[in-house]
């Protein structure tokens, strides 16, 4: 209810900021007797890790995270889980600039206008450090529907966009960009270096698909389950827009375009086709859960954009540091963890209402 | 928390099905004081009411609203505002061959494998006349907000999309589709008319903007104004994409291209462009607040499309009654109701923390 | 998390005025399939109805519930259940003298200090009135634990208490004070008379247990089931204390006699004593959780009080019209429904996190 | 919603278990520009520490408090503000016999009726240690609302109470009791190490009240001010009741003894009595919020109680290590932390529904 806490019974509540001495998330509700330690949680951070490639920001951060509480001989005990990870490599000196100006496409100006101040330091609380948090919360959220298999990839960058019938998920974690198609990413390489040396950055289109999600998670209907993971994208750093299913393309079809026929199947009926993204009235029809999410190019570029100072007098500014070219490859791990979220939020949800 | 509350601190709960006896709203948390009456919320239902053209379905319902509560001679108390709408036009007969097969698209499946039974009457629950509650919510909302105007309209049908250049808002309350293009209009008339012969429908993307909303509201990370915006428009039904400024359409910029730069101003600062549609880090900049929503095509066809029966067999379905071609054409109010209701509530939340 | 919802994962909303056209709870997370009709319902109304004998309130309502959404074929869907309740007998010139002057011990200068205005008549939102829609919604809540027995009586009027030794619960529908013990019931007879006819009132206490209730329920910290029974219970008009189990009786005990001492039992450990109210840490034991709840006197008495009228001179008002001289006699169905609500969360809330 | 939050608009979340290595406290919502940095939260968390006296457990805790997170250059940023208090002095061999049989007052048996497993080092997450958090929020919450000031004293130990007539407000922190009557407190010497050297424990009661909060804190219903503090009060360990104002002797009272007569003030109206505590229909009247608590006896003793072990045997069991003979006293600061922290929270839930 308050601003920085996520959820309806698995809830968590994340905290820091990139230049404080740590970040966390506090994981509430969590079922007892999970097996959970530090390193079923720590292959997620390192895939969101930065500086793993020049494609990504060259910040270096360890990101190990720590298992305060909620653990006890290896098993979560059903109380709140605390998870910390601690700021390394901060470079204040970077940021002297953008404590006098404001950045256009940042969030300064408007922390600005609601607080009367902000850390500047790296983009303080409107850092996407912060989703590091996110993303070891979602670790934990995994273990709680172990039945579910969930996998994001880049489907786009700058406007280039894969081949679907090129789609191969072993290439997934076969490239710096998440890419399932091989081709897309040769090309990409060379597209995101363009920028990266321009001093630009660029947009990307990320797209998860959740398989083994049951008919019946969700809820009519300001707790539907899209709802929900609109929200929980809307809200992670850059994301501009959201789709389920088809999305704005079924905004152009017919109703008998759109629709998802089906047939009788051996456990409940069978769909002809996904449309729908594996939800219907706000309920998972059974179908793989699918979304797409735009993220935005980071707006810390070398190249001068006009701002105004905090004093209001006209300037230009250029976001020197060490920033991403494209926010959205690193986004992957991040879309996972809120789908991993929303979704064990919604099984315990349902659990709760119908016992099953 | 539950399943049918929105808002933080301006919260409301809607109730009720489609062929009930009524359907109603109760908003909490008002502000006192306000002067409300039946006279300030009937505009936007007549504005939502079926049966007003041949675009729309045919049901005819008068939406009267009553206050129940909240209101004491003409001003709001501060207490809980029930608003009440009675169901007079259910023709129940209509549904017969609903309750034995699932309508591909709906919500019929997905009612049925969460709760083990539904109300097929017009959809129960996931009928689209519970948004008539949101938009009478949605006026009350407008009342606590009274220097923000929000206009929607349609700005694209069945894939085709109004001429911006051509953009007059004056047009929008002209013809039976809230189309600011005179000439998107006159083609979209023919367009809807093909389509209801054809017993098709047809999706629509909605536009909706905020003016006068100031710099400061919103709130990091999981209470961003965009976050909120997200999860209110895709809990509307048919809703399946929601995009905040250049949303998708911003993935596929560079970030010089996606920046809006800034410029002194009389009142702060100028912005020279808009593409974060009003809003940077979760919190409004003072530009004009912009969301689009992708509505699907009602899944309500007179064509047959292949579906399985309660009880496990193959079976074709076409859905008899009376519904919309184009259900995205009475979205609009809905998505203004949204709007008002979610700007409404960060006003509140943001006088909380800050006193302004 | 606004003002007039109460529950977590079972929540319901209130609203209605004392002299407005009805009052009405709306309970949401409700599970599907429960059987439930207004016949469920309206025994629990009758219990609590005003001007059934002379020791409560003379004003006459039928007070009759009706079930507008959320159940079809007389079985609960899942969705929000609207239940209404008409306001007949009021008779808004009883109170023009609490429109001028602030009554002591009654919310009218509170609410004008925070609203700037109020509904006089009857007390409006802050009327006992109010209490019919939380019987209403906690006999729906007593249809989702049937394996729970919940039972309450006044064990006190006006500092009269029962002997608990001849605490006879067949007693308890014998007398109009809801008196387990005969004796106590014909002292009271005489002792709210007298008060009554003095134009006086009495406080109460009101004791109330539940059985069947499994070890289990509850959670650490801040929803433990005694803080979420505290929450509720102090939220009843003119309750101003709660304890579980011996409340302020254990603050005078030693360790060794407010233990409960354990002995192994064919289904889980057996307790020797109850003075935990079966509660500990916030989670039920199996033992029955008892709780005691304390009713001031009503502030509406016929004996002249100094007051300040609302243009700020001195005063003195009586408070004529018709009124309950032991406001705590008809708080018991109160204080049950509440219980009811409570236990039927978490029971939700523990099938949410463990399943069970 | 879940299970380790409090609070509506100022939430905070705790975490932590007395044997891991750290507990914390996320505090969410707070204003932003409030000077806040460790050493404001310090003596707090001094004044509940352990070790000080005789009269408490030996535990030896520094109990110094990091800001993670949330201030920057020494004032709030109005992101959430990260608390970690470090456990140093953890001797977890005291626990062995713990671990095997339950001790009965505590919650051993009800956490592993619901858990299925339990962290039995010093009552893991029910241990009283999480109680630090709550006072280093509640330190927060105090800087939020200056204009009021929170006193807390014990009013009673093992049945024996202070004179009211000899109340100085000097004398609570002259003492190792909180205790405003030095009469009392050189009793309470001799009771307290009689308890302690018989290896036994005391109940006390703890009474809290804040000046200074002006009229219009609180809402209805379910929100009411004095329904949040009994939430927040019975919440605290070891808890079992709570009055507001007379609490329980206001059910021993006729309407006009209860009643607070009102004259005219210069600043709104003067009461001359206050059995209200404060608080009327849930809102507050201007006048000393006033609460009563009371805390049982520790259930860690050495005299031996019968119990069953964990696979169900009969058993006696004496609790050895570093226990409070009466953890009542170190209950106060731990009671103003939560009157600071509702008090905060419904000065902000004011704010945002009336703008004042």
């Amino acid at each position: 209810m308050s601003f920085n806490t996520f959820g309806r019974v698995l809830r968590f509540t994340t905290w820091g900021e990139s230049h404080g001495p740590a970040l966390g998330a506090v994981v509430d509700g969590c079922p007892p007797q999970i097996a959970l330690s530090e390193a079923d949680i720590q292959p997620f951070l390192d895939a969101r890790k930065p500086g793993t490639s020049r494609f990504t920001t060259q910040r270096r951060e360890p990101d190990e995270v720590r298992i305060l509480s909620g653990v006890f001989e290896g098993q979560t005990t059903g109380t709140p889980i605390s998870l910390m990870i601690e700021n390394t490599d901060q470079r204040s000196k970077d940021y002297s600039e953008v404590a006098k100006a404001y950045r256009p496409g940042h969030a300064d100006y408007a922390y600005d206008a609601k607080y009367g101040l902000r850390d500047y330091r790296g983009g303080g609380r409107s850092s996407a450090r912060e989703t590091a948090a996110r993303v070891a919360a979602g670790a934990v959220a995994r273990k709680i529907i172990p039945g579910v298999q969930i996998r994001g990839w880049v489907s786009a960058i700058g406007g280039d966009t894969i081949d679907e019938a090129k789609f191969d998920a072993a290439q997934i974690g076969r490239n710096p960009f998440f890419c399932p198609d091989a081709a897309a990413a040769a090309r990409w390489e060379a597209l995101v270096d363009e920028a990266r040396k321009a001093g630009s950055s660029l947009g990307a289109v990320v797209t998860c698909e959740a398989t083994g999600v049951p008919a019946g998670w969700g809820a009519p209907l300001y707790a539907k389950l899209d709802a929900d993971l609109a929200a929980g994208m809307m809200g992670i750093n850059a994301v501009k827009g959201v789709e389920i299913g088809d999305g704005f393309a079924a905004a152009a079809l017919r109703g008998e375009q759109n629709a998802d026929p089906m047939t009788p199947g051996n456990d409940g009926p069978q769909f002809e086709a996904n449309h729908a993204g594996g939800i219907a009235g706000g309920i998972s029809t059974g179908q793989p859960v699918r979304v797409r999410v735009a993220f935005k190019p980071t707006s810390s570029i070398l190249i001068p954009v006009p701002t105004v100072t905090r004093d209001g007098h006209a300037s230009e500014i250029v976001t020197k540091g060490r920033h991403d070219p494209c926010v959205g490859i690193r986004g992957v791990p991040v879309v996972e963890a809120m789908m991993a979220l929303v979704l064990a939020d919604h099984f315990m949800l349902h659990r709760a209402q119908t016992g099953r």
